[in-house]
């Protein structure tokens, strides 16, 4: 067990892991690798061609919870987040970010697990192999960073967001709805098997100071035998997924090794797009776009996009790209101020590999390249290779791998299937094609 | 002096242009001949880059009124406003189109004149000897139907348009301002001269039954010697124009001569733009582009647009073209749906011919040819020219000449500018840039 | 079988169907029923996400040609090709549209098959039940009007497309390259099966006419055995095709029920696209849009598209859509003038179900509803619908089936992978990012 | 008079600056403050509506000649451009920029002049007093850069630019044409008074080393009376000038003081364009747009441009602006990839204020802020404006002055007018509706 003096990083020398209850539990900050290991649900789809149902094989344990940063009131949000869960449901242990642990902790009346932070370029170790659940507490930009956590891993655990404030494109639900939108996940697919939970021992007494005395709102009840066998959702009735592909990245020297990769197999996935751009040179850059292995064309521009389908609604769209849905499994590439009238965007399949690279027409030295709005340290010099692949998100047996698993609001097989999330992002969020014409003044419309 | 049978034509047979106290004014309609010459205002530019000031030599008094068609509660309105503007300046005559003529003349106590319906591709008689002025009920549909009656005449009446329900982008006024708009209109550029207007007698006879018993409103009061003493706005304080520059269009066949011209010089003014396009034909148009005498391009399209100014927030918006201010001078070429990737629309300028020329290649007869949404008849065959160029509104002398001078709200001197009439309708109308966000869920926008 | 008078259709009366012998074969128009039902071949995907490779379980036998209308040369083109055919691979049956058959038949040797020309809307009957393979000599209009032939049936036959004179996107092949094309096709995926095709006796005479007497081209040689055994390209070596994804459309009328439709399950299949369309009306048409089912927006334009990837370098490149692979399975929605500064095209699932409804909001009567560039008659009115989804290619046993299998350049297996057509044709025809500059004035390019 | 020691800056202690015939002429580079004063030429336009036409009240005699940098081959060329002008024009002295100077000025046989590099932000002193005539070697960077050695001042002098390699956008004259075009300049709306023409004494002397012995080429002869007498263009046969707006761009800090400005008045002119833009922040920033004083738009995107028509063939059309002619008086604002559907680029009166205000949303410090390509230092902070309006080029008296005066092909009055450079560009340079289809296989078009 890892056990780190405050002073350096903040989480306490903790004598054991399990021994909470001898010390006050504010003060603990403990190593996300106590944590049992992860559990990985699997997504079932029925009938085809529609979105995932979660089913987890048994409850999630560990949830990495990530915020906003510079928010008002969100610190206050995360702790009521946090404190609903560490009640309501006793076997959970959250996870934070280093920042936010140390932010909160000292609120909390139970213990927080965290990790180091990365180098650059890296990710947190640890986190895909511990975290079962992450939830997100802001805008698309913390889903992006959060999802970024795990773009080193095959596999990112499945992911709910919470809007504050606003809603934003890729998230989903409103803060207020958290009690129920958690049960949901928690119990999505649950089995006859899930009511082996084991419910720990102090839930029984009723002097548990965790638990409000009285409370009307089932959703606060801590969760025991006896509730989950009467609410259990059952196979049927189950959380929606939709299952975000990435796109594989991998930076290359002239030489055709590897760039900007700390760990072994090197490739970074990108849930947004991955971007090269002439940053603050003020000169146009000239980048050779290669697709399926063949020279497709010299674009002379300010950068090129690569985007996923998920991304066709962020910077892709920005610098004119069509908007693609999700589920189309495809590539798009869009260049961004192209010294060209016939650059038209393209829509490639999402097998198709796709390289930009450097020439050596380019004046000044280096481009920068970004992933999710996050700048690659080092950037791109003449001669360097972005390349650029669909995620696999389905194994030859057809399970679904892969991707990033967002779960949207609805519930398979338990009502009607409520408005389609992206269709009403498109009306609600994007301002598609915004009717013309004066509908307040007279409130008649065109 | 014109009579005309009820039953062939919507006029009444009527013994005397100024008879109309010894018969029963409802019945009549008479002809627009009968009326006094047209009273020309001059437009002056002061300080140089704004809009221009109204300014008449003597009242307006014969007012041209157009309404859109089948829209419920119209016909109402225009009685509304015909009644009003006759009680108030007795001194007025109103001029309607035959059908609203025939429609409308036996609910109103004034006689009413009116012209021939012309033949197509023509426009109506003596409507520009004789309009000082035209009021429009409607929307955009209705201004460009009324500016059409005038295509044929190198001067346009100013217009001032009330948009009835909601606001169009080349409308102005709402409905319900109707009085203060045409006062300020009537009034603008006011000299000593105006005193001298001549108030008929019977205005000062208390019992004229047009006369309300009392109004407290004093934009109903009959408008006599004393109120315009007192209220006259003075050479500052003057309506504003907008003065759009319009469109000279020729149609010319394969030997060069004139098509579809029912008048000697021939050309037909145009407001938005006209347009080439290829109508109920599946298959592509292939037309030759000319600027400046000089060939451009082969345009292979559904069609082709040749906008002014004011046009491009119309058609040409649609096709993709530019927003261009009213004030710009220039001329747009904007090609429909072009089959290139890099047709991108032109912004020429005001004085320079363009062509449009049908070549050989052209399957099949005939493209559709129309002017401001109103198909010429017989469209365009292979060989066959629309030659265009913007209409010059400024004479040699720097006087203001030609154009729609469309009345802005706002008026110069009086007050302080209001909301420019364009920024403004780029943001309510348009939805111009129109932001991303959840704004109506938390009311706190991005 | 049908006997036909020749002056009525131009067939002629003939004793028997495999009489050719006894009579002078150059007066023979054939119907298509006499022909031998139709050999399906199987498609195979090896390694995923490549092209399919075309297997025949035995040699095509029956081949339907079409050609481009109104171009010089081409009837002989037609002639030199069907002669080749007939004299190199003496099983084959040549089947021509009406209009052809008439036209060349007393310039072969040989009979030719033909059907009847169908009625409005409909396709000819037996050509689904009749032709193993499709050759089409003309351009992207061509190979259209082919596939339209079979827009009522679930399985198209694999189509080989010469261009003449130019070369068009969907096209594939130098009609210069016709001899080695179509061996390769006709060969494709041969196994030793193949080996038992019966070479008709007559071919082992040295005096067959139709045989020139001496010929270097190995291409040129009638197929036996012999030639077979050497030259079977085996199951390695095979024609690659491209399964061009079609829409499935269908055209409702306000109560639900299905218009013109001429055949029990009604839909039609378009390569390209389905379009409404304003037409020849000059006012802009609402086009209500549902997406899966579920209201997406309400578009004021002069049409709207619904684009297959493969349509998406047609109609819907020229009204802005983005270009998207073929393989890419998707829809495009793609909007034509748009009153609408928002109105982004859209790339969905092809899976997903698309409606447009036009509303009572119409001016007007009709609106055009066109597929492949062909316009339905009747055209749509208020509160009917159109409603499309993509066609499924795939079986659940993982088979295809549907589409057009469109043989593309290069043969699997035989040979390093020839320039990807695509990509090349983005290039070479599309002038896809075409480079600024002087590039022939001084040969230096930017 | 200053003097300049060779190690520190390039140029020669001299005695004098009419002495050059006692010291070797190679060795000097002299203080372009010792040049006489610049002659100024006026322009006129006749018929309206066209090119102006150069008339110069005297011959010109200060020549400032830029060049490309790091370009094979150029300073050859510089050389012999300047050779050529010293020996066939005696008159003529030759400035060059400070590198240029000390780089070539050993090769040469007569003196060259020069000026002291500015500081940052500002521009060469006493250019604007003593220049007569600007000429470029280079491409259209080499334009914008000698634009912006006159970009604190209201009169720019003519600039005759030639194309090095490749032809570019504003550029005009093929290298190859030097003397012609120089002549043709050099001679513009020659009057009588030209006669007057001094010719040094030793171009009489047939022993001059400078003249070649004997030349074929009358271009070669030196200039003298004689040869003018025959050659005056006289004031119908006159260079032809396109007047090129420029844009005047101040900026602004939070409490509306001036920044970035080295000299009195302010404002800079811009020849395309000014940017605002994120350069290497990864994030949108949002720019605050007022257009006549009056708040327009909340653009959040990449940047802003604020483009003058000629610059609209520039960045601008990257980002999706139209393309004006550059006789089009406006101002275009085309935002960079903007984070809206719906900010279609506008075109604006010249003479419209535009204000661009980076509000206190934007996260992180600073947006960069360039000129014609060229960043100024610092960019810009939250609260800071860029204020910008299109220059004036018409005095209330008719004379044209400012703007960037650029000598276009053809000579007015002389010969049938060519070919008109700027559609010839749109066709040449810019591949303006480069024609689908496959031109090259069979040389025939679509
Ligand atoms: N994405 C883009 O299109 C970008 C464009 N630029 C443009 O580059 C200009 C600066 O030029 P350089 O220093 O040479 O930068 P550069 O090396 O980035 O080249 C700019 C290109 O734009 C062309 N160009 C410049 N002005 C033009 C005009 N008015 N019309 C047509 N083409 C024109 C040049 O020929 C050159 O090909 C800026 O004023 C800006 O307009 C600068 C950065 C990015
Ligand atoms: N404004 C436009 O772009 C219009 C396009 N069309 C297109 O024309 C098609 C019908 O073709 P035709 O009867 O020959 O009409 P047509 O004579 O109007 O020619 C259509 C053009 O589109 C090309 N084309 C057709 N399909 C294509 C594809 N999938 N990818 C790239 N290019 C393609 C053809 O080569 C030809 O140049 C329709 O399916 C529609 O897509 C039809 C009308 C207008
Ligand atoms: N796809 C499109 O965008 C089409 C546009 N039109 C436009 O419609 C005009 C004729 O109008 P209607 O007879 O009422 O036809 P309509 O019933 O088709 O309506 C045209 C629409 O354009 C608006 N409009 C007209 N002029 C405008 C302007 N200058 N700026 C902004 N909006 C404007 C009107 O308010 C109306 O919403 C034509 O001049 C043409 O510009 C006509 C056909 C198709
Ligand atoms: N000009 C542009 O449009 C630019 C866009 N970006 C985008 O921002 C992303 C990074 O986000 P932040 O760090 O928050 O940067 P940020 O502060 O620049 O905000 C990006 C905006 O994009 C939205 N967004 C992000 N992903 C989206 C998606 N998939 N669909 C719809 N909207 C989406 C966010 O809600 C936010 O409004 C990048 O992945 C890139 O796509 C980044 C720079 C410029």
């Amino acid at each position: 067990m890892m056990l780190v003096q405050r002073r350096i990083l903040p989480w306490r020398r903790i004598r054991s892991a399990r021994s909470f209850s001898s010390t006050p539990a504010r003060a603990l900050i403990r190593s996300i690798e106590d944590l049992p290991d992860r559990i990985k649900p699997s997504y079932v789809q029925r009938p085809p061609a529609t979105l995932l149902s979660l089913q987890w094989p048994s409850p999630p344990r560990n949830i990495l919870i990530t915020k906003k940063k510079r928010t008002p009131g969100i610190t206050e949000s995360l702790v009521e987040y946090t404190t609903h869960l560490s009640t309501t449901y006793p076997s959970i242990n959250i996870i934070l970010p280093p920042e936010s642990a140390a932010e909160v902790h000292e609120q909390l009346s139970f213990p927080v697990y965290t990790y180091k932070e990365p180098r650059p370029d890296s990710t947190p170790q640890h986190l895909s192999d511990k975290v079962d659940l992450v939830c997100t507490l802001g805008g698309d930009g913390t889903i992006l960073r959060a999802s970024s956590l795990f773009s080193h891993s095959a596999t990112v655990p499945p992911v709910l967001s919470f809007a504050m404030g606003t809603i934003g494109f890729l998230g989903e639900w409103k803060f207020k709805e958290y009690k129920r939108a958690f049960r949901e996940v928690y119990m999505s697919g649950a089995s006859d098997a899930y009511a082996k939970l084991e419910v720990p021992e102090h839930l029984h007494s009723t002097t548990d100071p965790r638990t409000p005395a009285s409370t009307s709102d089932p959703l606060d009840q801590p969760l025991s035998y006896n509730d989950i066998r009467g609410k259990a959702m059952g196979s049927n009735r189950t959380a929606r997924i939709l299952l975000r592909n990435r796109l594989r990245v991998g930076v290359f020297g002239p030489s055709g090794q590897r760039i900007n990769s700390t760990h072994s197999d090197g490739d970074t996935y990108a849930l947004n797009e991955v971007i090269v751009h002439r940053g603050s040179s003020p000169h146009l850059k000239i980048v050779d776009v290669y697709v399926g292995g063949r020279f497709l064309t010299e674009g002379v521009a300010d950068g090129m996009i690569i985007s996923s389908p998920t991304g066709s609604t962020a910077y892709s769209l920005s610098s004119g790209g069509s908007i693609v849905h999700p589920l189309v499994p495809s590539l798009l590439l869009t260049p961004i101020c192209p010294r060209s009238l016939s650059f038209r965007p393209l829509v490639l399949p999402a097998e198709t590999p796709i390289t930009l690279r450097l020439g050596e027409k380019n004046r000044g030295r280096e481009v920068e390249v970004s992933i999710d709005g996050k700048r690659i340290s080092g950037g791109m010099g003449v001669g360097m290779e972005v390349r650029v692949v669909g995620e696999e998100v389905r194994t030859a047996d057809g399970d679904w791998v892969g991707g990033v698993p967002s779960i949207v609001r609805g519930v398979n097989g338990l009502e009607e299937r409520e408005e389609d999330h992206w269709v009403g992002g498109l009306n609600a969020l994007l301002k598609f094609n915004y009717p013309f014409g004066d509908q307040d003044a007279d409130g008649a419309g065109r």
